[in-house]
């Protein structure tokens, strides 16, 4: 899929290799005028911004190894093939949702994309304390209308079928989560790393076996359950904000899973976020509950527009109008949906604790902890989190709704 | 997939397009003598038997059209792609299971396998009251073997989502089961036809929202649990069987899904079969009886050798020994292995009583009834197998064990 002729890109070459493209004139202008700068704060990959005088575009080009990791652990660049296919789709399926792509060549890994000039990385805001309005409800909005036009339950069966052999290429992005967020950070993996004073919990999380089991349940859902294109990495590192505007990027992790994983996911990114407030300073007032409105509201407004994707768009073949609308059964079919919920809940759940455990214990940290400079407070605010992954992902069955979820949040997180 | 040479077979053009084969030249021997007999008594392809100076083969050709239909319903001839490729994986994943494939030609949408001579169809040898010993450890093996071996639990990772990919282009196969399996018998879909006498039980079961709606959660199942590669349409029509020998035939529906398929719709096959006992003359004696420990040993040991499985060849990326058994944990791991049959036990018995009713109400027929000359009889006997179907499925998540199955099954068919 990528040729032998792949590059990386860097400022001195931009202008030489990209110049003659008519995208990059256009949108950019005269190539002798660039301005350059490489911004990539992921784990992965090159980003640029390059401005001139017409304007200012991404290019995001992947490297062929992690780059948080180093040259050691080969990547392919196939990724970025993931990527634009993931960003087509979300763009058709949530107009607006994400930067819209310019130009994709599969030789050299990179996309040319929207530049966002006001927004910043939705980590960043949070750790900042800034709030946005809206925010949830366009997070769980984008969730639902990308989840529910990306399955069976609106696509035509031979596309989504289509649609699950390509993203069933993306092995090696899938291996990152199978091996990263399910499996080590409940064994000694050589790649954990955890803040010192968080021994005794590491101890008593690996040896529950309930908890270890829960995980490769998950880990088999997230495996086999191929319901829906998913983002795949749906973090607050992985949505970009204004005061006025969202977006979601950076989709390499694109595959079919359970519909409940990004949502999962996303979640549990804002329970982190709330429980390293204690880590950011006395004066935060109210922010930490505003966090939690934020939670609250992708829940329900995921729900709300799943459940009205539901009775408007369920153009696949599953639960079709045939056999409920038009037998005068939409009652069945308006409880079917409740009861998919409650299936995506209990998912979404069970990911969301693994995710905090993941985060906290693997390879990958979260900036909400890892910028707590005092060691021992951020391993205090860790260890909670820790606590509460591990009552999400125990209590799927059990644990009712968001506001449950919420008052385990605080409860565990009380100080005193 | 297919080219636009492709041209079906005949008895007098057989000798000319395959005499050149050296497959055949070594099997059959010399085209000049062969003698050629068409046998296809299924619904979608043609089959031949060659037989020559040096022994016999099947030669097995898909037809561009449902051959129980006719050609006003196209289907693709890459069906034929698909079955060699989940023959040779059958083959590799229980020996001796499958007809022994010579000659793949994907132009031409023909196999050429091993002839068993002394094999018949087991759905006749049922009719006419055989018995087969060790018929249903064998083929709870087979489940066990294929299923366990398609699956995650012991693929690598890559290969099964190579597999994944492969098999998601079946698409016409799978529309097939998704549309006469799931849906069609719920509604009045035009192909659907029934027995004279069943229409109350059918008016009643179309307007049982629980069961539409259970049967829609399974075809939910079908289209996204993607567990393993299924055989896809095993049922007791797919599989011959002479005095000492089982091999399972037919697997063109190949396709990921969930692990509960295949058995489901086996068992559900012997089930019917018991249910039409009463058509076939009273002097059956005991064989019935015998049908039902049939139904017991496929379940007894699919599940017992896909828990020796799971102890002695899970090399997949579930649940890891490095996790469980390298940690003193193998409990654990058995006990989550004890839940996974759980969960393939509610959805067996969900596809059963499925597809229970997609053999009475839809349009492929099972001919344990087809054959029952006495109309009303036929009516009597296929309504109790409804009246069973529902109750399995409504009862996934209640009906404990197999022996809860064949009780319920002796109720249901028990006459006076």
């Amino acid at each position: 899929m990528v040729s032998d002729d792949y590059l990386a890109l860097s400022p001195e070459t931009m202008a030489a290799r990209l110049g003659t493209l008519p995208v990059m004139r256009s949108l950019v202008g005269d190539p002798a005028l660039w301005r350059i700068s490489e911004v990539g704060d992921g784990n992965l990959n090159l980003v640029f911004i390059v401005t001139g005088p017409a304007g200012a575009v991404i290019v995001k080009q992947a490297l062929p190894y992690v780059r948080l990791v180093g040259e050691s652990w080969p990547l392919p660049l196939s990724r970025t093939f993931f990527e634009y296919h993931a960003l087509t789709r979300q763009q058709a399926r949530d107009p607006g949702s994400v930067p819209t792509v310019h130009h994709f060549d599969d030789r050299q890994a990179l996309i040319v994309m929207e530049y966002l000039a006001d927004h910043i990385i939705l980590r960043h805001g949070l750790i900042a304390g800034i709030t946005y309005p809206g925010l949830g409800v366009r997070l769980g909005q984008f969730a639902a209308r990308t989840l529910f036009r990306g399955s069976d339950l609106s696509m035509k069966a031979a596309a989504r079928k289509a649609d699950l052999g390509l993203f069933s290429a993306n092995v090696a992005m899938c291996d990152i989560t199978e091996s990263l967020v399910f499996s080590d950070p409940y064994f000694a993996a050589p790649m954990n790393r955890h803040t010192p004073g968080l021994d005794g919990i590491v101890a008593q999380l690996r040896a529950d076996t309930a908890l270890k089991t829960t995980a490769q349940d998950l880990k088999w859902a997230f495996a086999t359950q191929a319901e829906t294109m998913l983002h795949g990495d749906l973090h607050t590192g992985s949505v970009m904000v204004s005061a006025t505007g969202v977006r979601v990027i950076d989709p390499e992790f694109a595959t079919y899973g359970p519909i409940g994983f990004d949502v999962g996911m996303m979640i549990a990114n804002f329970l982190m976020a709330y429980g390293s407030q204690p880590g950011h300073g006395a004066d935060r007032g109210d922010y930490g509950n505003w966090i939690l409105t934020v939670v609250t509201e992708i829940w329900a407004t995921f729900a709300a527009t799943f459940a009205d994707l539901w009775q408007t768009e369920r153009t696949g073949m599953l639960y079709e109008a045939t056999l409920f609308e038009d037998q005068g059964h939409g009652d069945a079919a308006r409880a079917a949906c409740a009861a998919r919920l409650t299936a995506i809940w209990r998912d979404a759940l069970g990911f969301c604790g693994i995710e905090m455990h993941r985060r906290i214990l693997g390879l990958a940290h979260n900036a909400d902890f890892e910028q707590i400079a005092d060691i021992p407070l951020r391993a205090d605010c860790e260890r909670r989190s820790l606590l509460l992954g591990r009552e999400l992902a125990l209590g799927r069955h059990s644990v009712p709704d968001i506001a449950a979820v919420l008052d385990l949040t605080r409860r565990i997180n009380a100080r005193g």
